[in-house]
C-alpha cells in the first residue's frame, strides 16, 4: 500500500485513520513522539528513536507498558507493508482515553500507540538551505520530545512564509535549535552546538555527528553560541533524523558560511556513510 | 442525552465520537479552545466566551470561517440536547486536517470545531481550597487558550497528588496563574491580581470581577505580586468559568489568607448574582 497508519491496533490508509475524541493527544498534547527516515525499509538507528521515546515518556510521567520489542515489531511490521524505498516512520505515544480533565491518574485507560509510515523525499544534502531566526517562546521542557509543538509550527510556517527551509530558534542571543532540527557551527575547524540541556532537543543525528567528530578527529565544544557567532561562522549547517545534515547558505537574507566544506563534509559523508551501512543504498 | 460531542457536524455521544488522526490538534496540539459552565440550559458568558476563542484562533493565525452567531448557534443546540441542570460546555477550533507536516498554508482542509457537552458538579464556592505551587516552566504565549496544555496537565497532576484542589504557578518569585484558573490576592481590602499580559490567561470571571471591585468600591490593583505577598495576604482566592471564586486556605501545607472574608463575600456574592441574573437560579 501507499501509506499506513496505525491506532492501538488497528490499522488502515491514514487519510481515513480515526481515533477516539477522548484520546488526551486532542485536549492537552498529552503525549510524546518520535520519528526516523526509513530507507528500504530499514528505520534509521531505529534502537536510539525507540529508547528516546521511552525516555521522553518516562520524563512527561507515562510508563509504557509495552516492550521495546514489541514497539519495535509493530513498527516494523507497519514498514514492511509500505511500497517504496524512501519513507518517513512516525510514532507517539499519548496517555491514553478518557474524559476530558487535567489530572490523569486512575482517570483513562493505558497509553495510546500511535503510529504512520509515508513515502518521504529526503532533502539533497549536497544542497544548500535558507532559514530564518525565530525568538524561541516555547517552553523549558524542550528536550522532551512532546506533541505540544505550537511554537514550532508557527516558527516552520514562518520559514516557509519567507521562501526558506528552516527557522533558527534563538532566547536573547543564545541559539537554541530549529523548528525540527538541531542547528551547529563550525569555525576554524572546530564545531560547536548548543548543550543538550532543557533548552533543546537532544537529536539523535546531532549524537551521532558528535561520535564522528570524534572518530574524524574535528574538535567539538558543546556550548551555547549566539546569533552573532552564527553569522560569521564558517559553516552553519542544520541536523535531524529526516534531514539528515543540511548546509545553511543563507539565514535572515544575509549570506553565511559556506567558507569551510572540507570540515561540512567529512561529517556529511560520514554520516551517509553510516546511513548506507545500516539500511543499504538508496536506489 | 447524559453527554454529547460533536465534531464538524457530526454528534454522538462523547465516549464513542472519533476525530480523523490528521487533525492538527493530534499532532501539534495545533488549536485552541473555550469553555464555559452551563446552568439551567444557559452557558454563562457565552458571547465573551465566543469573542475569546474567535481572538485566540486569529492570535496562532487560524482564521475561523464561520459567523459567531452559527457557532453559538451550534454549541447551544448541543447543550440543549443534554439532561440536567449544570453541565460544562468545551469547544476547541483547531487548524484542521492534513498529513503531517509542520508549515500549514494550504496544506489542510478548513478549520475544524469540536465540542461536547457532559454533566458538571460544581464547586462549593463556600468552601475554602488548599493548593501547592508549581514553578511556571509553559511556553510564552499563556496569553492564547492554545491546546499545547502538557506543563498544566503535569502541574494539576502535582496538585491532586497532593490531596489540593489547583497548582499555583510562579516564575522565580512572581506569581502567575493557577493551571486552569487566575489567582487573586486580597490586603487591606485591595485586590490585587496579575497583569493580563503574556504569562496569563484572562480569564473571563476575572474580568468579570474586576467589573464587580468597581462597582461595589473594592480598589483594585493589576501588577505582579510574589509568592511571599500571597502568603501573607488577607484572602487569597482562584477564579476560573467552571470554578467560579474559590477561596484559598492553605498552599503548600501552609495556613494563608481566611482573615478578610467580608471583602471576599462581596466579589463572591455579586459574582454568584451575576450567574443567577443571566442563567436562574440552580435548582
Amino acid at each position: 500500500m501507499k501509506n499506513i497508519a496505525y491506532y492501538n491496533g488497528k490499522t488502515g490508509p491514514i487519510e481515513e485513520m480515526t481515533v477516539p475524541m477522548n484520546d488526551r493527544a486532542c485536549y492537552f498534547g498529552d503525549g510524546v513522539y518520535d520519528a526516523t527516515c526509513v530507507v528500504n525499509h530499514v528505520p534509521m538507528a531505529f534502537d536510539d528513536h525507540i529508547d528516546r521515546i521511552y525516555r521522553s515518556a518516562k520524563m512527561i510521567d507515562i510508563d509504557i507498558p509495552m516492550e521495546k520489542a514489541e514497539m519495535k515489531r509493530i513498527l516494523q511490521g507497519l514498514v514492511d507493508q509500505v511500497e517504496g524505498d524512501c519513507h518517513m516512520l512516525y510514532w507517539q505515544v499519548t496517555r491514553g482515553v478518557g474524559m476530558r480533565n487535567h489530572p490523569y491518574k486512575g482517570a483513562q485507560s493505558g497509553p495510546s500507540l500511535w503510529a504512520f509510515v509515508k513515502p518521504q523525499v529526503m532533502r539533497d544534502v549536497f544542497g544548500a538551505y535558507k532559514c530564518v531566526t525565530v525568538e524561541d517562546t516555547r517552553f523549558l521542557h524542550c528536550n522532551i520530545k512532546t506533541i505540544n509543538l505550537l511554537p514550532a509550527v508557527m516558527a516552520n510556517q514562518k520559514a516557509e512564509a519567507a521562501g526558506c527551509d528552516e527557522a533558527i530558534f534563538h532566547r536573547g542571543e543564545r541559539v537554541t535549535e530549529c523548528s525540527h532540527s538541531n542547528v551547529h557551527i563550525i569555525t576554524n575547524g572546530t564545531l560547536k552546538t548548543a548543550p543538550a540541556d532543557n533548552l533543546i532537543l537532544p537529536g539523535i543525528t546531532r549524537a551521532h555527528i558528535l561520535k564522528i567528530c570524534e572518530k574524524v578527529g574535528i574538535p567539538v565544544v558543546e556550548a551555547p553560541f549566539t546569533i552573532e557567532e552564527m553569522m560569521r561562522a564558517d559553516e552553519v549547517f542544520f541536523s535531524s533524523s529526516s534531514a539528515l545534515t543540511c548546509r545553511i547558505k543563507e539565514i535572515d537574507g544575509k549570506p553565511v558560511g559556506m567558507k569551510d566544506e572540507k570540515t561540512f563534509a567529512m561529517i556529511r559523508d560520514a554520516y551517509q556513510a553510516e546511513l548506507e551501512a545500516e539500511c543499504g543504498k538508496r536506489k
